[in-house]
């Protein structure tokens, strides 16, 4: 949305049905492949940023250009904003170098800074000096991504605290605001350093006369420029703050963090997580190009291949075992395959806690414990009914024995390991969603054939 | 928080970093279990209701009872509102019923409304008839839980369009509202029926004597109160909306829904989908007893259990050539173990792009051929890579040839599937995380060890 969503706050062209939407992409996508400029260009124009954005990824090469074609300046920003970083990097390719100094200064400032960071740096440097926006977006560009400082707005409302509120309200409606925020209005003293908060409603139902100083509260939590964007998103959900002030080590107030920032950072977090956890690494979508998700996709596919031929490697040295007892085979998948998913829902639990912030670094040794506990429990109903059908289906007391225990201990290495693979990833500040499961999982794996084989052999004469 | 955040924005009580929360915790929990009462009433009391209910599922059961007593019915109010299902449930029991209508009505009123619903219903109807708010909160009975009408707050602004400026900010300074959100505005008739919206911004910069009607936006976006949280998030979410009007098929205002309540659901939304996909049903935390844990995990366990046991069943079928081969028992984790993380990788991107509303069910066409093509892709590269090890480790032309035609049959099978599942149960209007990975996996498990063992019986000559 633009810099000032309040004159439209709920614009009229939202659609609030898929079926709508799925209609609106099919017209869409028949006018840019046709010959009428004229009804396409009027769609698209129409569309809202969040709409186009969406549709901009399922086009064909030629649409996507004709679409940047058809649409104003305007509308392009409206567009960028929306994009996730994949279009954006392809559309910021598409734009001619001489028009997009004037979209930038169209956009939300954290999204030009985005985009400036996309460009070789001498190109970078030539548009933001063509920007009338130059001044505000200078210096956000020195914060990392995915910090504080890199998702804050600067467009809050200062106020001083010498200030009565009738003074304020009448600055108010002179200077009209196009911060992105102003349910809340910062109270800065002369070095801009911030003083304290007070609510815009506060503002609108305080008698005239009263100082800024007597209806301001001077307790405000704030977070540095570094601080992890997660982190914030964090304070701000825990505690249900509509808004979060950055402040630089020496108190000035350099921007603000609002719920809309953080509600992109949940859901871009929950992703990475999701994603993590599967083994998928950089920004995907079902719509990326065939040869992007083929490269992001194989590589930990190659790391797979690998423990599993570590697996592949034990059950060879236990080859002689298994041309004596082919049934064990049976029972491979099995003691690995349960193992594995016992351990895949503790590690989910733990990563999610971790995520979340509800799980705190001393916690470890109550989560391990209980998870052991669990593991005993997991592993005895396991071990018991995984043995007692394998003593079943083989007729040998010993197949119960071999198949229940190995299935047994591999619960318990599953429910440790759940928990400690996550928990030490974090106590070593990585993320603890990382590639966890594949750890696991050739955990459970190779222990798991180690155990059943292991004892197979051992019992080798009372299983054939 | 309190029904009034306003006046308190950003409380002092607020911790920013994990150390010392973590510190807070100990010290509570070793006052909670010791004897000065004075010091421990002193620390609860003070503690953010966020922190309070970090903290209540941590304690034993002693110390929880211990808590509540110390606090008062003002702070029983703020833990409550921040307290997980589980946790929820456990207080009420706790509480005595004569002081929770007192409690609930200083709560939020849907925290209000989940606490009546976890009441047997006599229980229910006495304490709704105990509560001065009973007016504000019966009507929100009605609507079932994780939907519009179910999350959204009944404390919106009203205004006339027939108000003047003046009118309407002298009208806010007498009725002081204490309602959760005024950054939004709404304009009603005489029946309550929605006209349009305002936001208090503009009310501040607009000159005095303008009508209402004149600075109003008549186009505003709504749900129906029965429309699914989920679908009102992706909206909020989506179009980048700071609330969104609750309205029933007669036109009359019914609520709001503000983006702190969307946060809630999209965290609860994220966490849900991680959990379904690892087999996980139910609110579990790593804070949740061992006996509720283990109840929750065992049953979807049973279920693996059961599609292990069918791969299982037919490795038994190709016993006797495992038998003349054992070797193929090194390959069959590696050709099964492969398939299924490359279609957890396709599902896990079906999924997300599900539950965020970028895939739509007319995208699934588009989806298949890709992950078609991508099987191919990976189906070729694991081929030769797996096939390839294969040939060189057992030294015949045939094992190259069995276990990478294998593999790369397994490829195309986990990217056909890993999107026909989650695609068909939306289709059906199931979750589409929905034991997704349980389908998956029995079947890159089964069809993997068939296309293994099958091709090996078939050259079984050439291998041995």
């Amino acid at each position: 949305m633009s810099r000032d969503p309040d004159f439209s706050p709920v614009p009229d062209r939202v659609v609030t049905s898929d079926e709508e939407r799925a209609e609106l992409f099919r017209r869409a996508e028949e006018l840019l492949h046709g010959d009428d400029i004229e009804a396409a260009r009027e769609l698209v124009m129409e569309m809202h940023g969040a709409d186009a954005a969406d549709l901009f990824p399922r086009l064909e090469e030629s649409a996507r250009s004709a679409m940047l074609g058809l649409l104003a300046a305007e509308q392009q920003a409206h567009l960028i904003e929306h994009l996730d970083e994949e279009p954006l990097r392809e559309v910021v390719e598409l734009m001619p170098r001489a028009s997009l100094a004037r979209i930038l200064d169209l956009t939300d400032y954290d999204v030009a800074v985005d985009v400036l960071k996309m460009l070789p740096p001498s190109e970078s440097v030539r548009t933001l000096s063509g920007m009338q926006t130059a001044s505000e977006v200078t210096p956000l560009l020195r914060h990392a991504d995915e910090t504080a400082g890199g998702i804050m707005t600067p467009g809050y409302v200062a106020l001083h605290k010498e200030m009565t509120v009738q003074e304020a309200l009448s600055f108010l409606r002179v200077r009209r605001p196009v911060a992105e925020e102003v349910y809340y209005l910062y109270v800065l003293d002369a070095k801009n350093r911030m003083q304290g908060v007070v609510a815009l409603r506060q503002l609108v139902i305080s008698s005239a006369g009263t100082r800024i100083e007597e209806v301001m509260n001077p307790d405000v939590a704030s977070v540095l420029p570094g601080t992890d964007q997660e982190e914030a998103a964090q304070l701000l959900q825990r505690y249900r703050l509509r808004a979060l002030p950055v402040v630089s080590e020496d108190g000035v107030l350099e921007g603000i963090i609002t719920s809309d920032d953080i509600i992109d950072v949940i859901t871009e977090e929950a992703t990475e997580d999701m994603y993590r956890m599967a083994g998928l690494y950089g920004e995907e979508t079902v719509f990326s190009p065939l040869q992007v998700s083929a490269r992001r996709r194989i590589p930990w596919l190659i790391v797979n291949v690998a423990t599993l031929f570590a697996a592949g490697g034990l059950i060879a040295a236990f080859e002689g075992t298994i041309q004596r007892a082919a049934a064990l085979a049976i029972f491979m998948p099995i003691v690995a395959g349960v193992g594995g998913n016992a351990g895949i829902q503790t590690i989910t639990i733990v990563v999610r806690g971790l995520t979340l912030g509800e799980v705190e670094p001393h916690d470890a040794q109550r989560i391990l414990t209980k998870e052991f506990l669990l593991g005993i429990i997991r592993g005895v109903v396991f071990g018991l009914l995984v043995g007692g059908i394998a003593y079943a289906w083989q007729g040998a007391w010993a197949w119960g024995v071999v198949v229940g225990v190995a299935m047994m201990l591999n619960m318990l290495v599953a429910g440790v390991l759940g928990s400690v693979i996550p928990l030490t990833l974090k106590a070593f500040r990585q993320d603890p969603a990382m590639a966890s499961s594949v750890f696991l999982t050739a955990s459970t794996d190779i222990l798991g054939f180690f155990f059943l084989l292991g004892l197979g052999s051992l019992l080798i004469d009372q299983l054939t």
